[in-house]
């Protein structure tokens, strides 16, 4: 049986930040042994977050030179930007990073730089893995760096895989109509995302340009084996937790419903986080709330030719702080549900 | 001025009944005759819904003959297959009908009874008019029988017509990923919409199924020229009212998103209920929040050549109630706000 | 018949602002002819509200000298301490202000010094009347200055005004138990009430400290014609719109519940906004969203002697704008809910 | 380290039900042997529940004769007056039972008859005891028969137990007003509990008759040594889970706040599941979701000589299964938190 190991998390009052503690703390391998606050300091976590009383869990102001000697690995819960420099001080001192920006997922720089601005680590992009164990196992075993995936890039990428590595669909005329919960948004204070403004109400947002549009591009693209380009469609739903998208896409054979969603349980067979639902049946993101789970169904609708992926994610245990524990877990030889086998409440 | 007119609400208990009953209140040239119901006769409305209380509105049982006498129109909130019937009866005593059922939207009784069984006042399918007034207002204004919209082809059909009447996108390869709040399943009492089972969720159900599909595609195709066929993705969303239609088609010819926005507002210059928001805008269901609006943006993602239209609406007001009375307004030559001036509550 | 009256909003895109935004559209008596807004003066209130798209709502600064000549009376929906010298300076020009704020509400300035800080109109603090039409009416007829009561006061006041007017309770041993949604924190950007932080929860907050507590003792105090403590406890339900108080005191007398409830018909008897529901049933803010209406229900706890009255508004309308509507109708003599006559939407 | 044990689920598709399956697949010494359902047997956990896909968990129909052989206790989620019969048919067979139901929480066979009605099984009555382990650990230990506490009086007695026991308060006048979510309302098609009917509205009910008034005074009396009364009045809040129950009552000594709340760390000092908040907080439902603490608060209103205690509970989870399976680990020498150690989800 491996040995336990040590980790800090740097930002840790945050939603992902949070939430990697909260799975942290049920973890058998794992010791929790520091975490960061530039806001907290000097607090207690359950100060912060009553739901952690009982725990003493202190917030440090960050040293990366203190704290890289007492810890194997780091997850970093920091805004874009901030990341990469504080990635880089840890890798300099042999610390693993899993760092939960969008910082290290884009291959290229100048994709990375026109989408977010300018990259001060393009060295290091290159040792970076992208984080999504289900298509970079083999990489994420030996990685220093670990560029954990995008939430809504989680549940397409994964929707679209099995269908784009066999071919089955057309790389062209993809659509991604994705929802999202409210804590995708984060916990600084905006009023945009006030109870009042967003209870009771459903909306779209930049459509067409959101952000994650190229680092889904460059995973589709390499699934596909040539240039992919989506229509990428973000929705907010007043809900705290959850992404569903549904994805369109056009069939290059005739296939049924069954002959697809057979196709999706032979990808996905030995996963242990993937459930192919069965045909005519729907994931809710309820049925994955808190969980690592991705619920997928898949169908083709007979009457005009298309295929239909839904695709379901908890976007900030899947979609963030999970699957950064599923890479650690690959990471260091441990069973890859480690702390991840909890059910989702219900209701 | 036109003078005042009688109506009567049969099955007045169900949420489309009850927005009936709450707009009509404020309808300074309706007066309410009767409430049917078939639950509840006997009782006042303010026993069932305490909202109403100190209007004194009593729930009477269905009688045809009797209250035909008292009205000059009347709503129809009754289950598909009940309704047409009723209409009929109804229709031989002079009253003008709305109804709010499916029962007469579908020109075809054939496509009818594939969809929703069989039908038993086919003679009389021919008279009954649509009623979306921004569509077919003049019939409206002489029509004795109307079928009510349903929710989602309110959203879909306002949505698509500039573009389709103008012949700006492809009759083909049209997505309709349209989204509800819960108020949509109406009021009886079902496992599925217990606030414990579709709170904190997000899903679809019945994509490429839903009903409401050859309502859609008998309107588009009527404006493209041409049999035009829809998918159409419904989903749930953990809210009471609203429905956000997100839209994907291919344009024919170069134009860009100002210029769709153009010609969305030229269309619908002269309706009071059709808002469409500048380009870069997108609506939010709670703007429309218990109104007879509908906001619609409208943009060209250059990226993958697809025009992308959200068109946001209440699903009980002008999804259901709130456009009957608009029709009705149109019958009586009334203006056509009257009793729906009211703006959204915010929040 | 009464002419149109001139009023403008000083502070109009916070939540009572925008309220009163929505109510006074729809008010046959009153143009609106000024809003105000430090943050968003320049755009157009459908830009920070699209539900007003359609309207002509032009948000400027505040410029007393130039604004006070286009009104004959002014809302103020200000924070704090803001509100006194803004007030006064209207008053100065001949205006009518109705406050929002608490800045008026206490008639003892050592009072608001200890709740509140300093104040800087100690002198026309006693032309200001407390803005309750229910008891105070002949007095806000002729006011110049209202103070408009706090959402907490106006629903506990109006659960205690019959039951300490006739004696029937011991003015000792009142207790409180107020519950609030969301939007009576307002629509600062604060973490406290994002979303995610509020949603799915509920809490107390301030047991014995909150700041409405002297308003609520000052009224019922009056009503009892001796000094009233209440033990006033507030918490915060997820939900946007609603104040629901539990109210508990000792009766004087052996009565039963439907004699408190008669009591209680005949005090409002004349009252187009308070509705007194039959023994056994209990009021939901939902009856009253976006109403002027308060919904009171009285019982006798037999087994422990105790009489519970509950009391449910909404914090926005009669806890706040419409109450201030309500007020304004009666400075000009028009009928009492001009502007405040619609139902709550159901659901 | 004692040996695993097996235990089944009768009706394990309720709310309460599927807790137990959430919460028993991630106790490291229990098997779980059987899950039955009336509704749904033939079927798979996973069919009604799909966040269970990837478990295979037969639902059976109920057969005491076969079922008893598989299992060393089994849990009963059965409505009142079933739960009666089945339990003694289990006991009969030598299967410990704990029982979710009021069936055996009431000593007095009478006091059950006159909330319940008819009790035919008031032989064992006597055999049973009140599973709450904080209050009766030496007697759960030793019992076959546990009668788990109802969700409003584990919140009510855990708050109250301290201040009795210690006689820091009068046993007369107390008021117990608290705060449910929706679950605490079973899955049963209702049209109360429609999601449309209960969202965005707050509400009292059955104010000073709910029938877990006489469990709640069962206990408090045994606790204060004498006939101890309440007022309690429950409230519906539109929210999944959670109880947060506010209870005044009158001090006998002058103590401060903070001598209360050393009162209560002092009695709860062992418990794994009590956590008293320090002065000057209160707990939020949110902090405690889905887990089995208990968070209380405790102050005194210096203005009205009242004490305040605020005590926040998961309904489905300490106040249902997750407090039968910490009986149960009572009962059989685990450590009382196998099974229970999560942390709440934030957000």
């Amino acid at each position: 049986m491996p040995q336990k190991i040590k980790v800090g998390i740097v930002g840790a009052t945050g939603y992902t930040g949070v939430e990697l503690a909260r799975l942290l703390l049920n973890h058998s391998h794992v010791d929790l042994s520091f975490l960061t606050s530039q806001q907290y300091s000097g607090q207690n976590l359950s100060q912060v977050y009553p739901a952690f009383e009982g725990h003493d869990l202190a917030l440090e102001e960050l040293n990366v030179a203190l704290m890289a000697k007492r810890v194997d690995a780091v997850f970093l819960c920091l805004p874009h930007h901030e990341a990469m420099n504080t990635a880089k001080s840890f890798l300099d001192k042999g610390v693993k990073v899993l760092d939960l920006s969008a910082d290290f997922r884009l291959k290229e720089a100048s994709t990375y730089e026109k989408w977010y601005g300018p990259h001060s680590q393009k060295e290091i992009l290159k040792e970076a893995v992208y984080g999504l164990p289900e298509l970079h196992r083999a990489q994420i075993k030996k990685a220093k760096l670990v560029a954990c995936p995008g939430c809504y890039p989680t549940s397409i990428i994964l929707g679209l895989a099995p269908l784009l590595s066999e071919k089955l669909i057309s790389s062209e005329d993809i659509i991604c109509d994705s929802k999202s919960g409210v804590s995708g948004a984060g916990r600084s204070a905006k009023i945009e995302t006030l109870f009042c403004e967003v209870n009771e109400s459903f909306k779209p947002y930049n459509i067409g340009k959101h952000r994650h549009t190229p680092e889904i591009e460059q995973e589709l693209s390499q699934l596909a084996g040539q240039d992919t380009k989506i229509l990428f469609s973000p929705h907010l739903v007043p809900m705290d937790r959850g992404i569903l998208s549904t994805i369109y896409a056009k069939p290059t054979r005739k296939l049924s419903s069954k002959d697809f969603t057979d196709c999706f349980k032979k990808f996905y067979k030995n996963e242990k986080f993937i459930r192919i639902l069965p045909v005519g049946s729907f994931p809710a993101t309820a049925s994955v709330r808190g969980t690592n789970f991705c619920h997928i169904s898949v169908l083709l609708d007979a009457r005009t030719g298309r295929v239909v992926v839904c695709s379901a994610i908890d976007n900030l245990t899947k979609g963030a702080s999970g699957q950064a524990i599923q890479a650690l877990n690959v990471m260091h030889g441990f069973s890859e549900d480690l702390g991840l086998s909890n059910t989702a409440l219900i209701p």
